[in-house]
């Protein structure tokens, strides 16, 4: 009888110089990457982050607590190399890449961000929906390039992060509606809006979705996501099609995994859900998606940063898988 | 009016282009850091580990699964790069070095550890303390010994390991008598040890802790430690003494701490902890301790395993702190 691919991978961390399961996580990771790639000897090559920019037409509602072009300032931070992202990236030999998806601004041209906008933000959904169904199978179609120009230059694990003032809004919207959780389960503070205005942002929210009732997981992102979040969707997708691991970062990383979910349940097979943020509603759809994070550092950045942070753990365990020699190899005693 | 270094840190980290706090615990880690270095620029220079080993006379009463033989089998496992920690120092840059503490075991001399042999294991604690007075104290001024010399060497980050068949009841007894906990509370699984065996190794350990009443620091660590940990309690405490950054492993590197604590209680300032062990009683020492481990993987495992795949997440508050952007530097809005 020959054994499966599954049973051989477990049977592979089982022989390892160890106590049965005492590498507690890294060994479900190494199964998973193993499963992924579909070897007993899986490799995390050229690592790669998109940051996908794009401004939010419901910031004008006053729901994030910082201007509407920090979002491009950011941007230019990023291109500066002085972002969380960057720096995290950097230390963990990740190659970095910032697409503007939708950002309110004219970048100059020699900056290195590769231009993608689709319009100059979403619409503000308190008048109507945020993007047309086309704006948001475009942005959908441009983020699945993305990946696909990765993995044609032999990348085979992909992060995505976001930068976009008041995003956290419209992943709190998609969560509401694909969780059918109430909306104020799903809302939480973002960048920092506590106490009367954090009570200011879920009003918001809820007279959004009072406004729309899309039926499909398109209409359904098209009306409440973000340029973005629409890119991420289409690059998640992408990414399961290719086969690659997939680093999940936070919050608006999350629920743009719940939106692709909603388009194909077999993407949540690639995904490895890199923290569990401090943002309100995170825990739930983590929960909701069986998902048991790397990291739980109380982190609330987005940009990528859980997963540019979580990457050499995650590496740990293909390493430990490839590199550990057996109880045989290595002449110890397996008699517990 | 100056500030003092913390509050200075704590402004540095607060003007880093994120939202207030967003970095989570790499926050309170960078604060740490800078502390310990008594700098706003702390780094991480040279980190290496040593993984001392030593037997146990206690292991012939059955405390572990496994048999005794396994402590020189494994520790010929790390000279032959073979083991976890070998491989996850690799990964990260860590220079790893192994010392014999106490194995009873005659390695041939062309290997790669270091020969500081106090004794061919403890004594069986159920007949006599684990070591004399003197044997305890040469352990522990060895264990300074070998981090003032990594420390000549350039090393400001150093982490400690260990390897020893039956090291986590020592480890247990050592808890129960600082932390006053009934020895129950104390003692977990170890290498595999569920149902009746842990019955069993309950019982062991209540026999040993009704034997002896020790009363200093030192007595307690010699009448209940083992070679390995002693050498451990010694190296933390001059780690401490030369301000380096301590990293903590798992649960009997932080019944080590917590002993060298009885020594020194300043130990605490520089010891990060590393991970959350799934060994029984490691998060009630950790809650005593007050210590927020860095991970929580569900690891349980030592040989300083935990502490090696932590270090590329605590590098990276060091790397925050050092090359992000200001929000001035970077000409972002902070008018949050």
């Amino acid at each position: 009888m020959t054994l499966n691919l599954k049973d051989q991978l477990q049977h592979k961390i089982d022989l390892k110089t160890k106590p049965h399961g005492a590498l507690g996580q890294l060994e479900s990771i190494a199964l998973q990457l193993g499963l992924i790639q579909n070897t007993l000897s899986p490799k995390l090559e050229k690592p790669s982050l998109l940051v996908f920019a794009a401004d939010h037409g419901l910031a004008d509602e006053g729901v994030s607590p910082y201007p509407k072009e920090v979002t491009w300032q950011m941007v230019m931070n990023f291109c500066g190399g002085g972002a969380a992202i960057n720096v995290f990236c950097k230390q963990n030999g990740i190659d970095l890449k910032v697409i503007d998806a939708g950002v309110d601004y004219d970048f100059p041209a020699e900056l290195p961000i590769t231009n993608a906008k689709i319009a100059r933000g979403s619409r503000n959904m308190m008048n109507e929906p945020a993007m047309s169904l086309e704006e948001c199978k475009l942005a959908m179609q441009r983020g699945a390039q993305f990946v696909k120009k990765e993995a044609e230059a032999g990348c085979n694990t992909i992060g995505f992060g976001e930068m976009g003032i008041g995003n956290t809004s419209p992943s709190s919207l998609l969560m509401h509606r694909f969780m059918k959780l109430p909306i104020e389960q799903c809302t939480g503070k973002g960048a920092g809006m506590t106490g009367d205005k954090l009570d200011h942002k879920t009003a918001i929210l809820k007279a959004v979705s009072e406004k729309y009732n899309p039926q499909s997981a398109l209409e359904t992102l098209a009306t409440f996501g973000g340029l973005e979040i629409a890119m991420m969707v289409g690059a998640i997708l992408e990414a399961r099609k290719l086969g690659m691991v997939i680093l999940i970062d936070g919050f608006i990383a999350t629920s743009a995994t719940l939106t692709a979910i909603q388009f194909d349940e077999s993407v949540r097979e690639n995904c490895i859900f890199c923290h569990a943020s401090e943002e309100q509603g995170h825990q739930l759809v983590l929960n909701f998606l069986q998902a048991r994070p790397v990291l739980s550092l109380g982190m609330r950045l987005g940009e990528g940063s859980g997963a540019a942070v979580a990457f050499p753990v995650i590496r740990a365990a293909a390493t430990f898988l490839n590199e550990m020699a057996s109880f045989e190899d290595a002449g110890v005693s397996n008699k517990a």
